[in-house]
C-alpha cells in the first residue's frame, strides 16, 4: 500500500521550525533552554495539537505527542533532537522531528486509530552545542542516565548551569527522574545522513543497522623546550615532530583497514607556540570510530600500541584520557527488516549503512528495540548552516518511516 | 700577558642589573621603553660613568660608554642588549653589556688611555618580546635601517605604537636617524650560548664565526571540513594528517643533512579544532636555520619541494609566507683570528662555532667587521628565568674579549 506523503506539508514545516533561531539565510542557531528553542518546542506541541495527537512537555522538556491505540501496551516511538550546532543548519535533528509529526499525522489521516499507541517526540537536547560537557540529555533523561548532581555541575560558557537554564523556562530540574519511560518497546529516529555515502551511491535513502563506536582520546606528548636554532637535532625532544609521526600512524591504522574505521586527529593545542621554540607539549584529540565491536576494540589496541611505542622510541612522555566512549549500538534485526520491508514496498530505493555520527537512538537503545532512517544530505554536509536535503528525499525517507509504523502498529 | 679579571664585580653588576624587572627568583621582565628598562638603562649610564668612559643615549635608547683612543679614527665597539623575554633571565644580552664594561672598564685600569677609540654599547631592543613585529630595533638604528613608518605601525599588545613608547621614556622617534653610526670599524658581541655545545664539550668559551641564516615560513594548508564519523577516510581532504607528514618530511631534512642543519614546527593552529570535525585549515610555522649560505639554500629549496609535493598528492591548497628571512652573516675572519689568539695567550680552552640565534651583530656586520664570543650556558637553556651561566665562564668569556680589545685597540 502506497503511503501518500504531503510534501508541501513537509517544505512548510521545515522553513517554518527554522525560523526559530534563524542565523543568516540558511542557519540555524538554537540551542537548549534558550527562547529560540522554547517556540521551537511550543511550535511542535502546537502542530501535534493540530496533528490530533495529544501533546504534552515531559520533566526535561522533551516535547511528545500521542496518537493512543486501541490496544495500548508498550509504545512504538519516533522522533529526534530540537536544538542545532552554533549554527547549524535547518535539517540535522529537526528533521526527525518534523517526520514523526507527520508520519503520525498522515498516518491518523489515512488509517485512523492504530492498535498499538504512537508517540513523535522532540528531544532536548542533543548537540552538547551549549552545555560542551553534555549531550544527549534528551535521551538520557528518557532511559534514566542523568545522574542527580549533573544539572548543578554542567554549565555553559556564561557560567550558568543547565539546572539554572531549564529553571529559567519553567521546568524543575529536580524532577527529572520522572521524564524517565519504561514502556517504550520499538524507537525509530529518521535523521539526515551528514555524510556522502548515499549522495555517492545515488540513493535517497539509508536503513541503518548499526551506529557507530566513538572513543574521543585527549592525548598529552610532553618533550623539552628548545632554542630553535641554539639546540641541535640530535639531542631534542620534539613533542611535535612525535606528534606528526603519531598521527600519521593513527590515521593510517584506519587507512589500511578501510571503511568502516574512521579516525580523525582534530584538535591541537601546542605549547609554547612559538615560531623559534622546539615545543614543550603537544596536546591532541584522535576520533576513533568503528561500528564493530570486536574491529573496534582491534582498532583501539593497536593505535595505543603505535602511540606508546613512537612517544617510548623517542623519549617523550605521553599520557591519554578518554573523555569519551560509547560503544557501537547495532540496530534491533527485527526494526531493520521492517524498515527494509517498508522502503521495498514504497518503491524507495536505499541501502542499509552504518551511521557514523552518534545519535540519540544510541541511548534509548538502552530500553527499546531501535533502528534509524537517513536521508541523504547535500555534499555530504551537516553542522552547518549550508546542511540540505531536498524536499523530495526528506518526503522519501518520511514515507519509509511511514510505512514502517502502519506496518508496526495496525 | 693575562687579563685580570674582578669576578666579585662581574657577578654583583650582573645581580644589580638583574633588580630592574627581577621575575621570581632568578627571572628578568624587562621589555624595550619599559620603566625597568629605562631604569636598567640608566643603571648602565651610570656605571659607564663611575668606569672612566663618557656616557651617552643615542636618538634610538642605545647606551654608549666611550673611552677615546689618542689616535682617534674608526671606532672598535662591544656591547648586547639590555631588554629580556617575557620572563627571561639575567643573562641573554645583559652579560654582552655588563662584559663590554668590565673590559673597558679593566682596560682602563689597567693600561690607560688606548691608541683606538673604544666604545662599550647597552643596545635598547632586541627580542622582540613586546614589540612583535621587530627586532633588533637598535642595531638597525645604528645602521640605519629602521622604515620611517615603523615607529607609528609597529604595535604592542595593548596597541601601542613603539614610536608613542619611545616619547614616553623622553626619545623622539623623529630623531632615530641619528643614531646612525658610519664610524664603526669592528664590532664584537659577547652573548650566552643558549645552547648546549659548549657544554657537552666541556669548553667554557665558543669563538663565533657565523652566525645562522635564520627563515620563518609561515604556511597554510587547506583542506576540507568533514564529520569525523559520517565522512569515510577514502574522500577526505584532511589538511591535519598532510600538516602530520609535512612536518615529518621537513623536519627530516634537517636529520638527514646532519649539524648545523636545524629545522623546527613550533607553532600549530589548526581551524575549526573540534575533536568531531576533520579540519578545514592547518597554519604552522616552519624555522629552518643553516649557517652556510649553498647549504641553506638546498635546505630550502628541498623543504618547499616536500611541502608542495605531499599537499598537491593529497588534494590540499598550501601557500606560504616568509615574514622573517636573515641570510647567514659570516664572522669577519681577522675578528676570528684576533678572539682566537686571546683566548690561547689566556689560556682559556675554546672551539669555533657558529651561532644557531640571531644576534644584533648580524646587523651591525653591515657596516663593521664582528664576530662574537659565546660564554657556555647551563643545559643549554636560555628565554627562561632558569638560563644560568656560571660566574667562571663569564669572566673566561670576558677575559677573552678583553684581551682582543686590548690587542687591537692599544
Amino acid at each position: 500500500m502506497v503511503i501518500d506523503v504531503d510534501a508541501g506539508l513537509v517544505e512548510r514545516l521545515i522553513l517554518e521550525l527554522a525560523r526559530h533561531g534563524a542565523y543568516g539565510e540558511t542557519g540555524v542557531w538554537r540551542t537548549a533552554y534558550s527562547p529560540e528553542w522554547v517556540a521551537a518546542q511550543d511550535q511542535v506541541a502546537a502542530w501535534f495539537g493540530e496533528a490530533g495527537l495529544e501533546a504534552r512537555r515531559d520533566a526535561v522538556g522533551n516535547v511528545w505527542g500521542t496518537l493512543a491505540g486501541s490496544e495500548g501496551g508498550p509504545v512504538i516511538a519516533t522522533g529526534s533532537h530540537i536544538d542545532s550546532q552554533t549554527p547549524g543548519g535547518r535539517y540535522d535533528g529537526a528533521l526527525g522531528v518534523i517526520a514523526g509529526l507527520v508520519a503520525l499525522r498522515t498516518l491518523r489521516e489515512q488509517f485512523g486509530t492504530p492498535r498499538r499507541t504512537l508517540e513523535a517526540v522532540s528531544l532536548c537536547e542533543e548537540e552538547a552545542s551549549r552545555f560542551h560537557a553534555t549531550n544527549f540529555w534528551g535521551s538520557r533523561a528518557i532511559v534514566g542516565e542523568i545522574a542527580p548532581g549533573e544539572p548543578d555541575q554542567i554549565r555553559d560558557r556564561d557560567g550558568m548551569s543547565i539546572g539554572e537554564a531549564m529553571r529559567e523556562v519553567g521546568l524543575d530540574p529536580e524532577r527529572i527522574p520522572e521524564a524517565r519511560r519504561d514502556d517504550l518497546d520499538i524507537f525509530i529516529e529518521l535523521h539526515i545522513e551528514q555524510g556522502p555515502i548515499l549522495e555517492e551511491e545515488r540513493l535517497p535513502v539509508g536503513v541503518v543497522d548499526a551506529i557507530t563506536s566513538i572513543r574521543h582520546y585527549v592525548i598529552e606528548l610532553r618533550g623539552r623546550s628548545d632554542h630553535a636554532g641554539a639546540r641541535p637535532m640530535a639531542g631534542r625532544l620534539d613533542p611535535l615532530a612525535g606528534f606528526a609521526e603519531i598521527a600519521t600512524a593513527v590515521i593510517g591504522v584506519a587507512l589500511e583497514s578501510g571503511a568502516p574505521a574512521v579516525t580523525t586527529v582534530g584538535r591541537v593545542e601546542v605549547e609554547p607556540n612559538l615560531p623559534s621554540a622546539v615545543p614543550d607539549k603537544v596536546t591532541f584529540t584522535l576520533d576513533s570510530r568503528h561500528p564493530d565491536r570486536q574491529a573496534v576494540d582491534a582498532q583501539h589496541a593497536r593505535q595505543e600500541q603505535l602511540m606508546r611505542e613512537i612517544a617510548g622510541r623517542r623519549g617523550l612522555e605521553i599520557s591519554w584520557t578518554t573523555p569519551l566512549d560509547l560503544p557501537a549500538c547495532p540496530s534491533d534485526s527485527s526494526v531493520v527488516a521492517a524498515l527494509e520491508q517498508a522502503a521495498t514496498e514504497q518503491g524507495i530505493p536505499y541501502r542499509r549503512m552504518h551511521s557514523g555520527a552518534g545519535h540519540d537512538t544510541q541511548n534509548i537503545a538502552k530500553v527499546a528495540k531501535t533502528a534509524m532512517v537517513f536521508a541523504r544530505s547535500k555534499d555530504g554536509r551537516s553542522h552547518t548552516p549550508e546542511e540540505l536535503t531536498s524536499v523530495e528525499d526528506a518526503v522519501a525517507a518520511i514515507r519509509v518511516l511511514t510505512a514502517t509504523l502502519r506496518q508496526l502498529a495496525y
